[in-house]
């Protein structure tokens, strides 16, 4: 209800503003997209990649990556965009600005998916940024900077396009098999790309003004607290371990509960300790344990040998280094307890937090207070192509909600309203972007 | 200490009764096994069936399975006994009585081992049995009752030769797959049974008089406490469960730690009520969580579904229901304060309970007492043949140490000295059912 008031207030500003002080020149203010287009393309998107059973398959590099990429860069063409491939297979539509001489503001998202997974999650981010071109185009709109519809290649397979504009690939890299079942280099090459040639699309810093993207939330926060947009103040960073809980196997029937060193009973303890110490700081961290298995897994014996996976997330390296801090205390003191010995490993390189830039969180909660939507401060929880593109030029991010938080699942839903208002928060935080 | 005391005082006693009161005819007491024969025949029965590598695998109907009861039939044989295999694979070696009219005193065990086992489960109890036969023949000691050496086929595949004693089998469980990759029928074919012939081998009650079986304790509690005897009381009863919990599977990144209905979090918290409850009563009860499944089991996702396999032992029937109720209660609790569902589904039938013969108890105890060993009653927490058999007639079971607990393993050892004082026991406790 607060933020209802505000907005209230927010709106009748804007009127006075329009009506008073508004100038003779288009400033682009009074540009809406249109929700119906948006909806009826999200659905069409959809279509490309189902499976026999109606299932979204649409995995980076399959069939149905490749049409709905040819369906999207055909409506791209359409609305008068210069499109082309990069080496890495993203797709890149670029507007003409006023001013040639500044450097491109660029906006988009991803349209592959995970295996069985739903029709909103990067499509909403890549409809809705050719939606502003239609937008513009429909109101002779053109922006002093260079514009550019950036369409990543195989986000859904750790963000794969957008980080090979930040890092050069191994050949060994190139070889690891995608959950098309294609190797990588095989993948970029049925998406149009050219991974002998990789090295040319690495950027440098400065190559772009920004880079926005808009996208359904993945959590439940913005349904559940009744929130039209989200201005996400950057994307957390992850770290993982492998626990390993060494205890003694041994028969089940003739080991004494006394005589015990059961790994999964030092695991259970463990389970409950990684939550309390989660838990008990304030703040937006999550810690999970989302992978277990028990050696030698039968009922008839005490388990000799438990490997947990888990990973925390959290906007501050330093914290996720005091929350570990604090559950290997916990471990050190349950393996003592339990005559079990407890290490941790860390499987691959901590992902690093990227911080959108203060700026244009400023502009897109001004976008959102001028348009009369609700919004919240907020973090990403999920990786994204933006935390590549951190590296090499401020980033803005935009979410919209998702009914009950579900997402990667064919029940991820997001209402057209919804997807509509996220646009038109792009599209003026892009004209705010531009004025600069 | 305590039984060091009493058993010196045995001893002496049993000299005194020797020296004083031994009738002059021979009553068998003075008879005493070979501990040299014992150790190097339980030796020679490793070699059969290691792989490559030196390992044991002599897997219930394996080709070491075969050489290794044709070398024992062979010594069988040699000891006198007249050898026949039965249509369940079962080895049976008989040696006439005084008294043809009375049923025949059995013992014996088995040879076969898990994949990777150890030397001395069922081994001790087959070898020994012989051995008994062994230490009669040089002292030309005749029972009154027919002796019947008995070697049953496949325990470890779930007690099979002497459970086609006591039950029917269907057609459909002939076919089920046995550890060695045969089918039950076929691996009974390749022992020289015959599984067309099953219905033939189940036994009435009353067909033997009793059934005594030696047996490694499979536990460490007799050489922790220093005791040289088992008395086993009873083989536990077992009943197996497998528990469901329901959560929600979610993003592991965008859902906040409040909103989660975590799977794996409350079964954490019931594999620790689990261990509070079993822990919670006096007695021998076990209770185990051996195996644990988390799905879709992945770092980024929030468990939606952790399914676990439970066991609880104990010698009574009713103990365990009491447990489980206990359980079940937890349970609840927990499903209602994570927000997750928990049910139970026993997979299998529950293995009653089956308790020894106390007469025979005693004659364990007295046999112990009189060649002054320490012992003590116990448990089987581990299933044998013995419990099929309890339901055909007296049964009686006497353990030796293992060292340190470590059975189901290469690992698995008993001294010696060990094996000796246990044949010793079982011969005497022989001839005592022998007088009745």
């Amino acid at each position: 209800m607060r933020y209802l008031k505000k907005s209230i207030l927010v709106s009748f500003l804007t009127i006075l503003t329009f009506t008073s002080f508004s100038q003779p020149t288009n400033n682009g203010r009074q540009i809406k997209v249109d929700q119906q287009r948006i909806e009826s393309r999200i659905f069409e998107l959809a279509k490309f990649g189902k499976d026999s059973t109606g299932k979204g398959y649409r995995v980076a590099y399959t069939k149905g990556d490749v049409e709905g990429r040819l369906w999207l860069i055909d409506l791209m063409k359409k609305a008068g965009l210069d499109v082309t491939i990069d080496y890495a297979g993203n797709i890149i539509g670029k507007r003409n600005g006023k001013n040639p001489s500044l450097k491109p503001i660029a906006f988009g998202s991803h349209i592959d998916m995970v295996p069985d997974g739903g029709n909103y999650d990067g499509c909403v981010g890549s409809v809705g940024a050719l939606e502003v071109i239609e937008a513009l185009n429909e109101n002779k709109f053109v922006t002093n900077h260079p514009l550019e519809v950036i369409i990543f290649s195989n986000e859904e397979g750790y963000t794969i396009g957008s980080s090979m504009w930040i890092r050069q690939y191994s050949a060994e890299a190139l070889k690891a098999k995608s959950q098309s079942g294609l190797t990588i280099a095989d993948g970029i090459r049925a998406i149009g790309g050219n991974p002998d040639s990789l090295s040319q699309v690495v950027k440098r810093k400065g190559d772009l003004t920004a880079f926005i993207e808009l996208h359904i939330e993945q959590g439940g926060i913005l349904e559940m607290e009744n929130i039209q947009i989200g201005v996400v103040e950057g994307i957390v960073g992850i770290e993982k371990w492998n626990i390993t809980i060494e205890g003694v196997a041994n028969h089940a029937g003739t080991t004494p509960m006394n005589m015990r060193h059961d790994a999964l009973l030092s695991a259970a303890k463990l389970i409950i300790a990684v939550n309390e110490v989660i838990t008990s700081y304030e703040g937006k961290q999550v810690g999970t344990i989302g992978k277990i298995s028990a050696e030698p897994g039968a009922y008839n014996v005490v388990p000799g040998k438990v490997v947990l996976g888990m990973e925390i997330r959290d906007l501050s390296i330093k914290k996720i280094g005091q929350l570990f801090h604090d559950i290997e205390n916990k471990a050190d003191s349950i393996a003592t307890t339990m005559g079990t010995e407890i290490s941790f490993v860390q499987p691959s390189k901590p992902v690093e937090p990227a911080l959108t830039n203060k700026s244009i969180q400023s502009k897109i909660e001004n976008s959102a207070k001028t348009l009369g939507f609700t919004y919240k401060y907020m973090q990403s929880g999920a990786g994204h192509d933006s935390q590549d593109m951190a590296l090499i030029c401020p980033i803005g991010m935009i979410f919209i909600p998702s009914m009950g938080g579900i997402s990667h699942s064919p029940k991820e839903f997001t209402k057209a309203i919804d997807m509509a208002n996220g646009t038109n928060v792009l599209l003026q935080t892009i004209l705010a972007l531009d004025k600069e």
